[in-house]
């Protein structure tokens, strides 16, 4: 076992605390990576207050993790000592399932491994994340960072980046397709991005008319105040999509009623609980309500190499370590744009 | 004016009873339909009881229609007297819309005028069903029943049968897929004739074991009983596809599991009021929760020319008109295999 260093938090009041734990030995498929920036997720904060249950503590959070190869395990094919790498939000699957051959591993049938709060493959060890000086994963989850981009801005597409890339590739989405965005935080920023980037018309779909000129400047042609009937009302039937990124609890009716025939409302947030829907705005123009879930270890790489080629980060705010607490009740009030990264030399 | 004949509801408490009332004059694009046989839909039902509010009264229901044409308005080209004829949900639409120029009229941005409880175009008066001896409708929305079915069992094809054969189709399933049916009715037994006729395996989902024989000599592959726990965790991630044809309260969530990743579950029928999801469950393997609703005039026919060519029709039990609220009463109970039909020459 190897000691390392994290900023974990013990349980769910005790305050957050640097912390000694112990990760798995290097693997023969293995990538030792030393951690240089990583990014704060709102599934972090669910997470270390075990909000969603079955947090093991102590857990150290962090799925959006970049950082340079410190080792390779002697059948690394794809990594060398360092090469600029990052994790996203898993660190293993089954390999053997269709949805892993197909590189769909985030839908793996037997379940994948988290980033956190998992378990090391054949192991009784916990997954530790990103909030730590290093960390040991399968190359086979390692994703290759290009060069042109500035890394800590990179750090929020291995969760935020693809969690949006992947459902707006999936459903074909580009030219000639009207696009709503529901919610501008870590998530919403980047699906304005890229569905922008894919050459959709992108509407922000907003309860906050302060948000209307930061999401121009990220790409979106419109803006709608949601809590606005009139302004709802002119776009029934409007969109072909609709990505929902907001997990506090919200109307799905409200939404689907601004979906044209065929059209599809993918929701990448889930908020707690359940939540109504009425049947018939779905028999109305043959809408549908989706979900998709971050990304496969193909697509991430995929995304990366797009972002490099467009020139496309996440827009973050750099915090020290100690600030962690802070940070996370700033997330609590929607106040970060859009993403707060850590940079890990202050552990 | 043409005066005629029909067994209609006059208020939500009275019985039913044969009444006299207005058809609208027979117009240039028109074709009048002396009616042979009108399925009897629960959708009649609801309206006959004001379920989903709204039912103009006297109301005259029906709208699974077949007939013999015996007059043509002076531009009529598709129709002419003495031919076998059928009139669906749909009387009328803007004709003007994107869905409707794309044969998609049960979309129209406008809203398409019901064959029952609508109001005729350009006019105040109310459309009247089939449970009457004629009918005038534009012949736009007149389909052609090919000879050689027995047509008593083709009338609820026009509800029944493009209810399911619609989504089946928009959603391409076929050879390889693995569909799910929930619910053994009116509906449910057309969702298992046509999907096992396009090749799919299918499997019905039914809380009664009573339904196991039938389902089976209709075509299905397999059945479920979904109030068995360990029946359900067998076919956790199993289906491409289901069909929901369940308008009663339901849970979605027990059936979402079911589906594997990129699974769609294409609702029909909808419960009174609203249902409440997980969306973890859409967010999992990718899910969709979609809606349908019948099907286009151009659907409509390829349908029933489908239905020729694979001798396809329903099951139908005929009732003469005297016997509605019984049958209204067996149709509450599920007692019927699998659609009433009426013999309007029992007028």
């Amino acid at each position: 076992m190897i000691a390392t260093k994290g900023y974990a938090a013990q349980n769910s009041t005790d305050p957050l605390a640097p912390y000694n734990f112990q990760r798995r030995e290097l693997r023969a498929n293995d990538v030792q990576i030393e951690i240089q920036y990583c990014g704060v997720c709102h599934s972090d904060l669910h997470t270390v207050r075990d909000e969603w249950g079955g947090t093991i503590y102590p857990v150290v959070p962090g799925h959006e993790i970049v950082g340079r190869v410190t080792r390779v395990g002697a059948d690394v094919k794809k990594f060398k000592q360092g090469q600029t790498v990052g994790v996203g939000c898993l660190v293993g699957s089954c390999m053997e399932c269709n949805n892993c051959r197909e590189g769909l591993e985030q839908y793996c049938d037997i379940g994948w491994i988290g980033t956190y709060n998992g378990l090391e493959e054949g192991s009784s060890l916990p997954t530790y994340g990103g909030y730590s000086n290093l960390i040991i994963v399968d190359e086979h989850f390692v994703l290759n960072i290009p060069d042109k981009l500035p890394i800590e801005g990179v750090a929020p597409l291995l969760c935020a980046g693809i969690t949006t890339y992947s459902p707006l590739r999936h459903w074909n989405v580009g030219n000639g397709h009207k696009v709503g965005v529901i919610g501008l935080g870590g998530l919403g920023h980047m699906a304005v991005k890229f569905a922008a980037a894919f050459g959709a018309e992108v509407t922000m779909l907003s309860t906050s008319l302060e948000k209307e000129k930061d999401a121009k400047r990220l790409g979106a042609h419109h803006f709608a105040l949601t809590k606005d009937p009139t302004t709802l009302s002119k776009l029934k039937n409007h969109f072909d999509f609709i990505l929902d990124t907001v997990s506090a609890p919200h109307d799905y009716d409200l939404y689907l009623g601004l979906l044209k025939t065929n059209g599809a409302m993918i929701c990448v947030g889930v908020p707690p609980g359940t939540t109504e829907i009425d049947g018939w705005n779905l028999l109305a123009n043959r809408r549908s309500l989706s979900g998709s879930l971050i990304g496969g270890l193909p697509e991430t790489q995929e995304m990366l190499d797009y972002c490099a080629e467009h020139n496309i980060v996440s827009d973050v705010e750099m915090i020290d370590m100690a600030s962690i607490n802070t940070a996370y009740e700033r997330m609590l009030k929607g106040d970060v744009k859009y993403r707060f990264v850590i940079d890990m030399s202050t552990l």
